[in-house]
């Protein structure tokens, strides 16, 4: 095999594919990335089995062939060659890698030992922008569970209904939900991503506005392309959670306030909170007033924003962290928060119907 | 006590104070800022018992006090508050801090507890722009031993012959020493810094040319005056080494090459370096050539660099850190090497005495 390319060309696909590299594994190989110029493009793979990467990249074929590469040590060798012409010769897996005077010799392993991106078998698909999905994907993104105790919570569901795309994730403690218009009609479909295909997906995502990503469906698998990149990732089995029963548009007390303020307000809140001393923040509306305070070991704090208020006066107590990942995700200038009583759900929610974020409240008077 | 300020005098205040706050210590007071406004001025002080930091911050004094304030949360605290007018109030230790709407009230401790800056007689000084000093630490503080085995190499030589300041630090491996001319006429003096106190004034010093440092010497301290800030160190007792029988001009080999070039080749070449596998770096001079080659059990890398080479041809090999460290700290767009035979040390120095850096060989042959 001899292949030549921009160095630029080259790096960009390696930081591409190396999303799918996995970080500890049993085999060996899969921390290799796949070159492979068998065909009239060159292509780079890697694959974790849940999830796997494949990029084209420019660069010209002189002699075909395929290799696999230790992943770390290629990209780290990329990076650190001059900004020029870069080849790449293999020979009984002997590799050298060339740029202007520099000489580097690695070993690789078989092109064919390789676990390869599996062919799948798609029937239905939707396009949305890279904005699109990379925003959706950072406004849910926080709420899915950090371990595998419910494997359905370490995933988002997308859910298509009605030509709007609907995506949700929930921990237990909250739930987000983004829903987006569609430009195109599509069949009702409704999957469960994995969070860890969603995150990287969104590292690689441009997030321009202007470019499409068509995502594919298939019994097991959901399959991402953009650009030159095609992402194909398991899905998560079985049935996600019934949120429609948890929604509810009814309030007795309704507050707007603004979110730069009420989020500041609660990240300094959090300074006098420690992992041994978790403290809620409580909320008491009152007279177009918000008053934030909260107490811990450490010491004190107390705030007052202003707001719009309409129905009931009300004490309430949050986790700080749900209400902070919530409020920096939101765009909007001012946030309106419906709640019932002090024991029932907020919903952090807009008019338009973009997004709600449901938040339980915590006991804050055995908490006090 | 009641005090009002800028937030961004405060925080520039606090962040250089925190500079001498311990991460770790048994004496809880230490983990403390001091707040002292008990005279015309207000002060924040930190003290590790090694180094204090002392500054004077713009601010009004609405009463008269002082206090001891957990250095972390304080920080912490007045970062996150609005830009705007913080006042800070203390009675019996109990600190009200209020900003706009939001107040915090925290547990302090008694001033008068704190251990606040000795006094310390000095008896001579010298001069140098913050610029000066900034950089002599920076291109010097990397060879010092990063262990306490021998506690004269955990400092730097600062000497002052001839109204010349000639800084040193050496790790056992390697030599490094920048002479600066200086703009007075000082009394000679000798004193071993330890390079932590280095470090912590190379971060808060602006690196600004028209700014001055005064460096006051003391039998047992140094203390830096520069802007609203003193900085007092103890010094290493004893007798640092005798460098100048280690530093000889006599060489058989010369080459002068591109330091971008070189610099760039050698850190390519310590990709191919695992820790469990360290392995030399090869030059091999010849007809104004300079080939670079690392073999290790990852994979081999060669590189050529034109240069200027008068005297013998020489085969030789270094640890590629060390050459590293000593090429990122000189300025110049070429470097000259000196070198006797693959045994004794090279020397990187410039024509115009401004830096030596000497830096032992290792064995080649045995490692290859």
């Amino acid at each position: 095999m001899k292949l030549s390319f921009d160095k630029s060309s080259l790096m960009n696909g390696i930081n591409i594919v190396l999303k799918a590299v996995p970080s500890k594994t049993t085999m060996p190989i899969l921390e290799c990335i796949l070159l492979d110029a068998t065909d009239e493009s060159i292509k780079l793979t890697a694959n974790d089995m849940e999830m796997a990467i494949e990029t084209r990249i420019e660069g010209n074929i002189l002699e075909k062939g395929k290799v696999a590469i230790d992943a770390k040590l290629f990209s780290e060798i990329i990076r650190k060659l001059p900004d020029s012409e870069i080849v790449i010769e293999e020979e009984n897996e002997n590799i050298r890698i060339s740029c202007e005077k520099t000489n580097f010799k690695i070993s690789g392993r078989r092109g064919d030992d390789f676990v390869g991106m599996p062919s799948v078998e798609t029937n239905q698909y939707i396009c949305v922008s890279q904005f699109t999905l990379k925003e959706i994907i950072r406004q849910t993104i926080f709420s899915i569970a950090p371990n595998e105790n419910n494997k359905l919570m370490t995933g988002e569901l997308f859910e298509i209904q009605d030509d709007k795309l609907k995506v949700v994730s929930l921990d237990g403690h909250r739930i987000s939900i983004r829903n987006v218009e569609l430009k195109d009609h599509y069949e009702n479909r409704k999957v469960i991503v994995p969070g860890k295909t969603l995150i990287e997906i969104s590292r690689i995502l441009s997030g321009d506005a202007e470019k499409e990503v068509y995502i594919f469906f298939s019994k097991n698998h959901i399959l991402f392309e953009f650009d030159q990149t095609v992402v194909l990732s398991r899905l998560i089995e079985g049935e996600f959670f019934k949120i429609d029963q948890m929604i509810s548009s009814d309030f007795e007390t309704k507050i707007t306030v603004n979110k730069k303020e009420l989020l500041e307000s609660i990240e300094r809140s959090v300074l006098l909170v420690r992992e041994s001393d978790k403290k809620p923040i409580i909320i008491n509306i009152q007279n177009n007033n918000m008053e934030l305070s909260l107490h811990s070991l450490i010491g004190s704090m107390r705030e007052d924003i202003l707001g719009h208020h309409s129905g009931k006066d009300l004490m309430i107590g949050f986790n700080p962290k749900f209400l902070i990942d919530a409020l920096r995700v939101i765009d909007d200038e001012e946030v309106t928060i419906y709640m019932m009583n002090s024991k029932a759900p907020c919903f952090i929610r807009d008019n338009e119907g973009r997004y709600i974020y449901l938040i339980l409240p915590v006991n804050f008077i055995a908490n006090r």
